[in-house]
């Protein structure tokens, strides 16, 4: 068994003891219950994840999976393909949307090769290279199987390394002109939405060539049947390295039992991916913002997870992460810092429960 | 003219020559156009404010006005009244859910008590007293005329001492149990939207309790017959000293110029009274968060604006503002330090806007 199917096995729910603990202090601090809204569901899922009721992030890292789509040469996007190698070395300066977001946060960045057409010398970019971008899937299967399981693999990897050296909270990013198509791809056949509904505009299409696009998109799943019930067959047909290693890095946050976020559509499309390869990973990933790209909605219904921030963000990079790290930390301080009714001398009778009601 | 005509008077739009420049650098940033929503309107808006193309958030503050309101009588909360002072005094022991969230944020916060029915022994709090609580608004107006202006003046002139203090970042709250009730009756009054439609059930009632707060609102709408056309007649017949205090603190920033962020519904309703009063206040306003009560959506949608975080929060305090200021603060980052296209060797015109398709 290689490493993607030793951490499916290893992958195990959330602990419901502790998220039960957890609502009992959340439900005790002063305030009317279920008041703060999301912030108490987010410090009793990292309850469920950690296994402790009091948590604090020490080191928080965005992984940005950076590939080539060889859809790209179809028109469905109107930047050249050659900008996913300059935007995942602009990703070292530091000059980004994300990296200067990331800094704000305090947050690292980890910018991986899984797959640009294009070879780099760069120290900062971590070489996972699989293949130089995958073929046209609008013509043949992106990838083969085992490329695809490789990307996978890739991205637990390195989540397994980052989680060593005491990262404990993980955003999710990519890099790679055509990755909206691609994720439209894997959304409409792993739930069954029609290109029409969940395709976009991407980094920003006229109305003829988003038609296009659409075209492109149903016409790689129509020759290339992927197999919904089989997610490395979707990911290898219609989908991308970027996907791929994403999808890998929520599977290797969920076996280390490490929390992670997701950011916009792409990475949505990789999450549905995990969750589906293992219903578990769903316990260890929290979502950000809600993308403007139209499939966003869907992405969140499926994964039944409700974004936290709504600010009209299709930037990708990872760009959403940071904003939604602060909602998690703040979260977490109110668990770990506000007064009991106890300690704040209060009637905790008059504050009772209307989120059932 | 006292404080409040003289405030009015002073207030003045936001600089559209900075706005303009603002967009250009934004457009040029090395990210598709529009791709970073909101942050793009913030930063925009912010250079509307200052004046400045890059700005900076030295120090932050959250107001919070505390007051009583005598239609607590009418059995509209849950609360028993004496909650208000308790927690008021508990903002100054840094133990209440907006203590928490302003101290992650970095922000101090600032407890006005503008008419809370009991006498404080708290240096922490500052005495803008008016009077007592106001009158139970279902038999008779729930204050002067005087009196409203009084607490507005109170709000002007906290904000006015604080921005000299050196304070850029505003954020505003309240205390005051009954003060769904006022909000939701100043929001049916000024939009003629009916209570039935923006009442919520507060901090937690029952049905029952829902059914009678909804028609005691009403029956004060009734008796008092506010002309929606004057504001202060609104505040001081169906309002509160806090949504008065919190509507001098709009005011008092717009005058001086300086941001200030709407919490949840009683801010709402507070901001909405300043925009009445004076519509280019809205030119130095921010939302923060949907608030879970019902009138929020509508108050939002009158003031135009749109809020950056969906939580479900209904907690009040002031405890949203924080959230924003980190979002607000992030906003100005990429504004600062994104690089443009010139800088990162990109190609604009594969960045398209597509806001506009």
């Amino acid at each position: 068994m290689g490493l993607l199917g030793e951490t499916l096995k290893a992958i195990n729910p959330s602990n419901k003891e502790a998220i039960k603990s957890a609502w009992n202090r959340i439900d005790n601090l002063t305030k009317p219950i279920g008041s703060l809204g999301e912030l108490e569901e987010i410090s009793a899922k990292m309850s469920g994840i950690t296994g402790k009721m009091y948590n604090k992030i020490n080191k928080k890292n965005i992984v940005i999976m950076c590939a080539d789509n060889g859809v790209c040469e179809e028109g469905v996007s109107c930047c050249d393909q050659s900008a996913t190698a300059t935007v995942t070395n602009n990703f070292t300066r530091g000059i980004t949307g994300v990296c200067v977001l990331a800094k704000y946060a305090k947050s690292d960045i980890t910018v991986v090769d899984v797959g640009v057409n294009e070879d780099f010398n760069n120290p900062k970019i971590i070489n996972k290279k699989v293949v130089y971008g995958t073929k046209n899937m609008a013509k043949e299967p992106a990838m083969t199987r085992e490329e695809a399981v490789k990307a996978i693999e890739a991205g637990i990897e390195v989540v397994d390394k980052l989680v060593k050296e005491g990262y404990d909270l993980f955003g999710t990013g990519e890099m790679g002109i055509g990755n909206t198509s691609t994720s439209a791809a894997v959304l409409s056949v792993l739930t069954d939405l029609s290109v029409d509904v969940v395709a976009g505009k991407g980094s920003g299409l006229t109305e003829e060539q988003f038609v296009n696009k659409k075209k492109v998109i149903e016409k790689a799943i129509e020759i290339n049947k992927p197999n919904k019930n089989d997610i490395i067959d979707v990911i290898s047909k219609v989908g991308g390295l970027d996907i791929a290693g994403i999808c890998g890095c929520f599977l290797g946050a969920a076996k280390n039992r490490v929390p992670i976020v997701i950011d916009g559509l792409i990475s949505s499309a990789a999450a549905l991916c995990a969750y589906r390869l293992n219903n578990s990973v769903i316990d260890f990933i929290f979502p950000s913002h809600l993308s403007a790209e139209p499939g966003a909605v869907y992405m969140m219904k499926e994964l039944n997870l409700k974004p936290m921030l709504n600010l009209g963000m299709r930037l990708g990079e990872g760009s959403g992460c940071p904003l939604a790290f602060n909602v998690i930390e703040a979260a977490l301080e109110t668990m770990n810092n506000m007064a009991t009714f106890q300690e704040a001398a209060l009637n905790s009778e008059c504050y009772v429960d209307i989120r059932e009601k």
